[in-house]
């Protein structure tokens, strides 16, 4: 059994607040949900604005194997403008519990919500359009009444029905009873879509399918308004791994795609978001690292190459011996065993802090103890830098290059550019460098978070990268630069 | 019927990786679980450090109404640990799977885990301690041995048995099932542990009440190794709203004690998680927005008050008619229809350009097409940063508020910190405002690129969004953190 997957990333998942795509990163996203192997994709909602209808048109031009919908609501212009976009299908919706119509359509009855949706529907059809119909908020509304409208929307030729839980309210037992019944009285395709207001979409959209559901609606990170839609990864990876349903999902792609979607989203993914969090494959705990290294799965329900992506010992204040030898390992390094205690100690000591250790701390941490670190041909003796309101961003700085001291002094539009520019000028007369890149990660907590800079060096043809990680971005920067610089100067 | 509720936040999810938390912390910690109405407050691994085994005394010594716990291996020097330290309980686990049994113990026959587990069981019960005893990873267990293992635990007299998704691999169904069978075999109580790796521990730990579990593990936030544990919050709103289940939770406390779990954990609650996350009240569609306003009910399965936190309406690029009426209403502007039209297509246009659309750039659009130049209560007359290699990074700033010049400094991690804690200081005589959120986007190209600040801020039930877009990241800051006052202060 294949079960077909609905992606609204771009749509339901567009509207999350705060979120706004472009149309160039829509179409990237797209093209990563096609590769992805998504059936359908929701790609916006082309009466909302000119921008969406542009993103259609262009994803529906773009050549991709995948159906191209746009979602509307049950009224000729929403239709016009899926068609006009040139979209495959269109996911039109009406309200179909009496909360929503009343507040959508204040003062229209149930039967004439049916009438609007046949016309609607037989509209969409002329145009050409395959229709996805859908009961908004089918969850909260009247059995019945469903039944009634759905059937109506069959005799009207919806090619497919949609069960929607609007506002996340079912469970899995009814999501199951529902899907079993629309399954069994109609005999096109019917699709299951699913929020995560309590925390049970996952399930609810694995017991639609059980129940019958020929087609799912999910987000990637499960993004969505409120909790979100349905996760595409936790619904695939869930139906294929423990309920043995195929879906046409490259599992690989999974991550690329999801790392891709929060950085364009802006919406951060959780360390603990299943599949695709940081920490999903990610293991700390001392005890837990020397049993993992025996037996990868003792702490692991699926490898994580699966999903394209890789396991990661961290150490932290759990840290154990174990986990540390294996990166010394890696490095061909040994240390004696008081070498080894200094070395444990001092990943106890970052991890007490609170800080996450990551393997390249753990690296230098090691290379301290063993000195095995290179000398620095240059250092930084001192910074002072001024800025403000009516006064030019101004950075002097000290260096010690290959033992001898330079004082230089830069402008720049920023602190973070008059630095860099003094360290440029600092530089000058010992080497031929450039900085070709420059890049900070989005900062995301407050204004004392730490701060990822990395930079990117030439010299001749050689180029390097190299980081900086402070709470203050210019210390960063500097941080960056030198550490760059000393893989460079000989 | 009253489900027990064990609360790991402090054993399982301080584990998780970067997560540190300091003896203070806990005992915080424990004390608003306790508050929120926890039964059983698991408060570390009282063997793992020298910290884990003070936090537990210290916990234990608080006068808290719930039952603490320790967790142990089934090793004598942690059942000590447990009864040294005070707590009232051990949880205590043995390897039940082969996989787990082989990396945990290796050597040892299946024969020799139920030896030890016994005499563990007595010795823990001669030292005063209840014991729940609990099979790690039963979920991957052959079921023969874990009732052979549960069946002499309770021969040594357990006082409850706990069945452990450790990889998080059980399914609904299996949870229901397995949950039926131990609560049919057994009169002591029995609980459920589970894991989020596919995304189904809410519905797991549901299903597994429902099969009869009388006590079930949760961590507030779904913290915990990997994907974390199934999330307290999740889960009893679920149980209580979905299932008619009881249990202890005074639910008004779930909101205030996840944040504070996310302050001190420093696992930033993502927007979309269910319940806690930012958006699980927020509504930021027009279409929606309108609805909403008109009837609360139609996109909320449930009242933000119940849980003790309330509604957020904000305004992006979906901002219909109705949302924008709303925010020109408390600005008491009137708009003709034309004008409507602009500022709604304004609005739509910055949102296709993939910008996020902040309350602020709202206001703007709005007093742009209405001509309306409002006068600042808030302006930026100076500005002096100095920070640097030892030197403090230290802000000192001129405002103009409400016509009253005010001059203070602040000190800070890096510049832009220090900048904003003295804008703080500046402000608080006129008004409580919090910066809630603070982002920066990822900054490509140069040090001398385009910064983009996007500020949260909040005063009483307000929270506004404001941009500022600067070469400069300290004035960008700066610019945005003043642009929302100017939206908070009358």
């Amino acid at each position: 059994m294949t079960v077909r997957i609905l992606d609204t990333t771009l749509r339901d998942g567009e509207q999350t607040p705060g979120v706004s795509l472009s149309v160039e990163q829509k179409l990237m996203i797209a093209e990563a949900l096609d590769k992805m192997g998504v059936d359908i994709i929701e790609a916006g909602t082309a009466i909302a604005s000119e921008g969406e209808f542009q993103a259609i048109r262009v994803i529906s031009e773009a050549g991709l194997k995948a159906e191209i919908c746009s979602f509307g609501r049950i009224k000729f212009e929403d239709i016009d403008a899926a068609a006009d976009a040139g979209a495959d299908s269109i996911f039109m919706v009406a309200p179909s519990s009496d909360i929503h119509i009343s507040s959508k359509f204040p003062g229209k009855t149930r039967d004439e919500i049916v009438e609007m949706s046949v016309k609607a529907i037989e509209y969409a059809k002329e145009r050409g359009l395959i229709v996805e119909f859908g009961g908004e908020d089918a969850s909260r509304a009247d059995f019945e009444f469903l039944i009634k409208l759905y059937d109506s929307a069959v005799e009207a030729n919806a090619d497919r029905l949609t069960f929607t839980d609007t506002v996340g309210v079912f469970t899995p037992e009814k999501a199951f009873e529902t899907m079993q019944r629309l399954r069994e009285r109609y005999s096109i395709p019917v699709a299951f879509h699913g929020h995560d207001d309590f925390g049970l979409a996952t399930a609810n959209t694995v017991f639609a399918v059980k129940g019958g559901a020929d087609e799912i609606h999910v987000a990637v990170n499960g993004l969505g308004e409120r909790a979100g839609n349905a996760a595409l990864e936790e619904v695939v990876m869930a139906l294929e791994f423990l309920y043995g349903v195929k879906t046409k999902i490259n599992k690989q792609m999974i991550y690329p795609a999801s790392q891709l979607i929060e950085k364009l989203s802006r919406v951060k993914v959780p360390p603990n978001k299943p599949i695709v969090g940081d920490n999903a494959f990610t293991h700390e705990s001392g005890i837990h690292t020397s049993a993992l290294l025996k037996n990868s799965q003792t702490y692991e329900p699926i490898s994580p190459e699966i999903i394209g992506r890789k396991r990661l010992i961290v150490l932290g204040k759990h840290a154990g011996r174990a986990s540390v030898e294996m990166i010394m390992k890696e490095l061909g390094y040994k240390a004696t065993p008081e070498q080894m205690k200094e070395i444990l100690s001092r990943i106890k000591e970052v991890g007490d802090r609170g800080k996450r250790v990551t393997d390249a701390d753990i690296r230098t941490i090691i290379e301290t103890v063993l000195q095995i670190r290179k000398e620095r041909k240059v250092e930084l003796l001192d910074l002072s830098i001024v800025s403000g309101v009516n006064l030019m961003p101004t950075a002097s700085i000290k260096l010690k290059i290959n033992g001898k001291e330079v004082i230089e002094a830069g402008v720049g539009t920023g602190p973070v550019d008059a630095a860099i520019n003094a360290i440029k000028k600092a530089i000058k007369d010992f080497a031929d460098i450039e900085l070709v890149g420059y890049h900070v990660d989005a900062i995301t907590g407050g204004t004392d978070a730490l701060v990822d800079v990395i930079v990117q060096l030439k010299k001749e043809d050689k180029v390097v990268t190299a980081r900086g990680a402070r709470t203050d971005i210019v210390m960063a920067s500097i941080e960056a630069f030198i550490e760059g610089l000393n893989m460079l100067i000989d």
